[in-house]
């Protein structure tokens, strides 16, 4: 069989696990990619004592990686969206492919990206960016191509649809329940980019650009977070029948796309009220298929390493083969984004 | 851009939906499988009012499509296990690639079919096989790539789900609930394959090859139906927290694989609870991604169509590289087929 090298920068959380799973299902992987999966360089700035990588040329200059001759395709799980853009870019000047979990780095600058790897005639591959473990980009992009999308709505972000699932099952406050998320590493020191919205908007476009064929951009995104609300708005929700989950939504309408980030009540009779805790869900309404949900985990070390080996296996099984239809971004959508609540969920 | 040829067999539900979609969204298709698809022959014993095959050539002989040089993929849509098989093996050994949403044919020819398939390097694509519009087959085969499979378990028969839900929902007959389903057309007028679980045998099949690298075989698969529950079955069911759903279990065993059909006890609080009408749902378990869930449209002609169009782009992305990986079976795994009942859903 023939080899594919992988260079991993980044071995925090996710390129542990990502390390982790790749040694330890590599029979079933190899299998499956029909070629020998092999990871060649680690770049990190440390060692993880949740991995043993003896046996593999680990440099402290992540940059030394995309430079290597032995590596076909570069894992970027460093996060951040300066040196992450430089190593994406510099991976890509080097002709490797790339494999990424960094939604914030693919909503800022996917376009450029996209269009180096283009020029290049590389992949640039991110299922890990939305959703954690949910395969939802494969079915945006390849499992639902034969429909016009109408709309899409997410439980896209773990930390906020945990705190609001303990504010719904136990009536407790919304900073009670931050403060548990922070020790228990659901929730950062600083949880603004999640308990605002910023995170899910950034998971948001990324579908929307795929799903719509927009050009990704995180202009005109109406963005509300959970921090205003207090146990009894939960409780009345109930009263009416509906679970108040924290969704991203992208709509066509006939002023173009809206995409809009939420709290908003959805009806008890929805899959998506009973999606409790870190999990994340996101339905599909499209015109051929009708409503699909896809449903797990939304973040972790191995459900995200789950995504990014996915990725890999994709992209060694399609190296030599032209990568064009991996740029998200089909054709331009004249789109008017337009920002507007309707708190109803209404399906 | 380079053209792909289509050539469709059947002309009854599914393939008048094909046909349609196709039409209807071609610049969307299109542009996600970056080639031109187009029907360039249908083979049909009579026509169908639903759709329009003005403009393309149509023969009262299906093997004549098979035979025919203007024909890339066929896309087998008749049903059932004889002609069907005989005009799988004609299309492959044609040269032609092939798409088909026929359950019975993959479980009881596949192995044969895949293995015709691959001595000549060609692909046969069954999404629509299983669970209609959901795309369970590609997150099996592809999007869960990293992963062993522990368990998969699912509500993959619409018209048993529909059944159960109004005998739970309103307290009616199976008798009652099944007449009305034969009236709706959810039910064959014969309902035996469905209600006695032997559809759903089918279906569990085929994804527990992909799942853990079985051949494909419907021996040993433990199957009941649903004809002896009554009413207050599902009723005392309610009263102890659960809802009655006939599921599919493939389970990883110390003894080998494990495949199952019959009605299972699922804790209300399990999503899978909350599946009802003719709706299906996957849900999966693996050692890296946890548990993940895969919801919507079990049937009917536009989201089957959903699936087979699916397929249809993913061949036509392929066309070209090698296939191999395409075959479901990935390497042969020892298996004693157990049959056990357990009837509650642990998870």
């Amino acid at each position: 069989m023939r080899s594919v090298n992988i260079g991993i920068c980044g071995l925090g959380t996710v390129g542990a696990g990502v390390f982790n799973v790749l040694g330890r299902n590599s029979d079933k992987i190899n299998a499956r990619a029909n070629c020998n999966i092999t990871v060649t360089q680690v770049g990190a700035r440390r060692d993880n004592a949740n991995c043993d990588t003896s046996g593999v040329e680990v440099s402290r200059d992540i940059f030394d990686v995309t430079r290597h001759s032995d590596v076909d395709i570069i894992v970027e799980l460093i996060g951040g969206t300066t040196v992450a853009l430089d190593l994406v870019m510099s991976a890509l000047e080097n002709g490797k492919h790339v494999v990424t979990a960094n939604k914030a780095l693919m909503a800022a600058h996917g376009t450029e990206i996209f269009a180096v790897a283009q020029s290049r005639n590389l992949i640039v591959a991110f299922e890990a960016a939305v959703a954690g473990g949910i395969p939802i980009i494969k079915a945006l992009r390849e499992g639902l191509s034969a429909n016009r999308i109408n709309w899409l709505a997410g439980i896209i972000n773990g930390t906020t649809n945990f705190i609001l699932s303990e504010m719904d099952s136990k009536g407790r406050d919304f900073v009670d329940v931050l403060e548990e998320a922070q020790q228990k590493g659901y929730a950062e020191a600083d949880p603004t980019f999640d308990v605002e919205g910023i995170d899910a908007a950034h998971k948001l476009v990324i579908m929307a650009s795929l799903a719509f064929g927009l050009p990704i951009s995180l202009e005109g995104i109406f963005t509300d977070g959970i921090t205003r609300l207090e146990p009894q708005d939960v409780s009345y929700a109930r009263q009416l029948g509906y679970a108040i989950k924290h969704l991203g939504i992208a709509r066509q309408t006939a002023g173009g796309i809206e995409l809009r980030v939420h709290p908003t009540l959805v009806p008890e009779t929805c899959l998506m009220a009973g999606v409790n805790g870190v999990s994340n869900a996101v339905m599909v309404n499209a015109d051929a298929v009708g409503t699909t949900l896809f449903y797990g985990p939304g973040a972790g070390s191995e459900p995200t390493a789950s995504s990014v080996i996915a990725d890999i296996v994709d992209v060694a099984r399609t190296m030599g083969s032209s990568p064009e239809s991996w740029v998200p971004a089909l054709g331009c959508v004249p789109s008017a984004f337009r920002a507007k609540i309707s708190w109803i969920f209404r399906i």
